[in-house]
């Protein structure tokens, strides 16, 4: 039988800009939890805001913290009321923990629980470390067929499945996505086996727009070179993964009348100017997400059966002791998503 | 039987400012429409704005055009479609004429039309005059309970209506509206109607608040004195009846966890800044209102069984010569809604 | 402090038509959970089908067991992990206990869980005793203005908010309503307090008619003296309270194109034929209730409020040494509700 | 210019079982209509029910009426307020004429339309003729990539898409479908397009559940050896294509908690005996489909796209001389859709 160790490897944001791996006490497993040892964790533009800036709006780094959310591994303990026998399972970590029993959680919406913890949002930890704990039932058993990257970006899938879900996406819809990076990707391929007829990607990146057409997405313009308010370009829904007002306004006028609008891309600023008469004048609903609930078994069937590929999302892979290399890779243009595997040597 | 005259009086806006009573050719009676001799008109704030500016954001009256658009009266000549039974019938005017062919009139949201007119919406006629028509099916007969007054104030009823479909209004809803004028009135008693177990009214003028509280919300609130972000005041939806900014972003803050917000009033300004953070991280769908489909029928049925109570918001009768008057009482602070009565002597 | 005594008074149901009042354990208090001593419990249909019976369906009576789940009382007691201020509030009992952690929990339908435990289903026991346990959460804290017995009757209300949801009750619906027993007048209450414009009620018996006007229903007819097909009585929705074959085919064919259908009344039977064509030439939507899901804080102010009036639909208070008449009185053509009183004198 | 001809070619059936090649006048052309030189119609199940029963239900040939309603061809004159641009036009028939102005049109369920008119429904045309004539929005252009079959395809195609829209199907959905005739192939096709994660179909006839396999169903089973009460046969929805009793309870049985089923299939009997305690325990959502509405954009760019094959599905095509041959020809196990050409020399 597995005997927790007391300690364990993990990388630490000690403050602002300060990365260190460090040997911390190995988190205690509840009873209705298991402890799982990551096997991969992919970096996210998250984890490199509290990096750079110690803090995302009201959430500040005020002691050590792991970051990482985006997280898959082996089960390795159980607590006192979890069946043993899921010792073994490689799973998919639903990085977050609900108190379900306040108004949301009972309504299903547990996401928007008043007692949320989440995976390296300050101060709980997240995964890039060698073991991981979690409510046994937010770790999702993945088939052998799915790679532990793939496993891991469950965690992205699962909001590109939630937007799609607030855009309403079904068949032959005609979305409109602002943005190619990892999750502007994401959201194209997810609404494609949502089976949206047409997706088109805005991205002033010519690089990007390639990447965008040869990963799913139908149509890929640039928007200097667009006019959004074309009738040839009028869309189901827009939805937004860049948080740059300018974008936000040009998708919304995009927008035919009674669509759905999507913001999922983060701004610094928490209050931004929309084109409300236009909102109004064609009976928009605008909305925006805060992570999801109840996509994990939906994300492991869409990676497993490869309608969304994740893996061919990874660009780079790096060692427990290289996360601060990581964090720092997703400024080089050429780079997608970087994986940080704990059990990979230095 | 009914000869048409040739011509009718009519209260015209010449242009901006210039409102004289004049006589103009009577309109043709399409296959399918109605005339209506006109018996109560309401003075609506878009009919002000055309008077004092000329123009709505993009509609510009640009050629004379009848206002009012607010209509009751009683059906006197038929189309040769239109069964002539319905002569002398006592109706309420639905002040549109949508195509029936484009994807949204097939889809039931008539009110987005593609080239749909609208009474009193530049270039289209109102109901300031002596006769007004209308396509059969858009003018709803009322029993006779229903007072002409009434019957003409189902409009704004209407967009009480629509307005609380949209918020989501339901039995024991909690319901923010800010603005206690006359479509904050009735959003409020409409709200009660859908069955909200407590209307809360925002207002900044107190004699308003008193009429808000005696007219059916459960409370009226002074902005200035409240903090909207306290969780004792955590509401279910906010409908915003004033157009303004700052009230919009308080009424926002607000809103519990997947609330619901619904942009009724207008601003001079097409893009408002909104707290995106909050919606985002509430999950809130915010949208706004285009005037109104098929909510007619409800909307006789409060009116006629005084749920709603339409007659109570009537402070002032005005001829068609005095329609400038009728316009200018609206900047009374003791004026609620003012009428426009076609067949009253000078 | 209050010591919880090892055993209370309480009526069992020993077998099939044996009811005794007995001396039983008191039920241990889990660490999220609270013990309330009852103060009133309401007699529903289907504890008087396990005293005939001894059993409903596949549910077994195959132990001694408690009988009634309308329930409410005042805390006396908290687990490990609940607020100890909680002693001393008056509260209606949700009567389930559910696992919060399988799909159907988490995604808000906690009354579809798979490992569900409802009071008084067999082997669990009610409340018609001294005292009972709950999960925290479920004990619903009630104003001072509501009587014990409108706390109990919270649950039978939740049945009715339940459907009238399901049925998508609003402002103005035509509602249809067979069978005017306790929960068929609760339904009528409850669509009126929905927006219901106008609640119809088939009864076959006059003396239940006449009780349903005076109790909130706009209308009351005899099904045997009614043509359901007419257009006259064409209705948005219909919920059956009866269970009978007839009566829903009836109500079903008096409903609209796209209109819902809603099986509330329990047959003895699990097949029942249906008028399948008309369901599919007017596609309507037929679906049945089981149980409730988050009804209880509109349950409580729908009954605070008195827009729906539980206390007027009591006809009778028994004592624990008295539930056998209790269950009995329920044959009795005056009897609306009995209560148990577990505090009541023999 | 072309120049109506005064009488036309068309397959009549004159009565029950006997069907004419005649010559009958062309039809006229409303204003708001065009004139269609059909190119291809596929025969369906209810054609081949009037030609052996002269009726369908209340639907009852008392006068020589025209087949067939899944229609293409060639527009070849306009009404006089329809642009005459559209002479030439390549257009997929929907069969319907409603009246645009009842509240289930309004509403944008015009399938419901009280006075709809339905091509080869008594008294009303279909399209086993030279021309055929329909509103204007009711010929929707096809691009040149889809044949004048799959054009035709796109009415059943309407109903798959309806049914799924009904389902709920969504990324991931499991949805089971009894029956693999053409609807039900159409259907499994329109699931996957919909995004459904696995479609099961239960077929008793080992050819045609090769058939569904390879026309992609995911897994095709024997209902014979099947137990659908098994918890891992537990589908989202479930959709009827056989109009059997005994399929229909069976697929009820295999439906989750909260989940949908659609009845597609006509059974002769108008009423059915369906499982109601599984309905209400589970709280299922079932309803049925009348047709279709606004289903027509998205069949059209699902069968181009080829994410709906509807060529494969054509085994045989016939000349308006042999209607006869091609409605028997429905009888042969080796059949799935007949199309009749009425262009095609005898």
């Amino acid at each position: 039988m597995f005997t927790l160790p007391p300690t364990m490897r993990a990388s630490v944001l000690q403050s602002k800009g300060v990365v260190t791996l460090t040997d911390v006490p190995t988190p205690d497993v509840g009873p209705n939890q298991v402890l799982v040892e990551v096997a991969s964790v992919g970096v996210c533009g998250s984890d490199v805001h509290y990096y750079h800036d110690g803090r995302i709006g009201d959430f500040i780094v005020a002691q050590p913290m792991i970051l990482g959310h985006e997280a898959s591994g082996v089960i390795v303990a159980t607590g006192r009321d979890v069946d043993g026998g899921r010792v073994g399972q490689r799973v998919s970590i639903e990085p977050q923990h609900v108190c379900r029993v306040c108004p949301q959680c009972k309504a299903g919406r547990y996401n928007l629980c008043e007692h949320i913890e989440f995976y390296a949002t300050p101060p709980i930890d997240g995964a890039f470390s060698q073991y991981a704990v979690i409510d046994t039932d937010f770790a999702h058993a993945v088939p052998d067929c799915l790679s532990f990257d793939a496993a891991a970006l469950c965690e992205p899938l699962s909001v590109g499945i939630w937007s799609n879900m607030k855009a309403g996406t079904t068949a032959n819809s005609r979305v409109l996505i602002a943005g190619a990076g990892p999750i502007g990707l994401i959201l194209a391929q997810t609404a494609k086996a949502f089976g949206a007829g047409e997706v088109i990607v805005s991205e002033p990146q010519a690089a990007r727009r390639e990447q965008a057409t040869s990963l799913g997405a139908d149509v890929a313009l640039d928007p200097a070179q667009t006019d959004f308010s074309s009738p040839d370009l009028r869309v189901d829904s827009f939805i937004d993964a860049t948080g740059v007002e300018q974008a936000i306004s040009q998708g919304i006028s995009a927008v035919r009348g009674n669509g759905r609008v999507v913001l999922v891309g983060m701004s610094p600023n928490p209050d931004q100017t929309l084109p409300t008469a236009t909102i109004a004048a064609r009976e928009l609903s605008v909305t925006g997400i805060f992570r999801y609930a109840n996509t994990w078994p939906a994300a492991i069937k869409l990676a497993s059966s490869k309608r969304v590929d994740l893996d061919r999302l990874v660009t780079g892979h790096y060692s427990l002791a290289q996360v601060e290399q990581a964090l720092l890779s997703t400024h080089d243009p050429a780079t997608l998503k970087s994986m940080v595997v704990p059990g990979q040597a230095c």
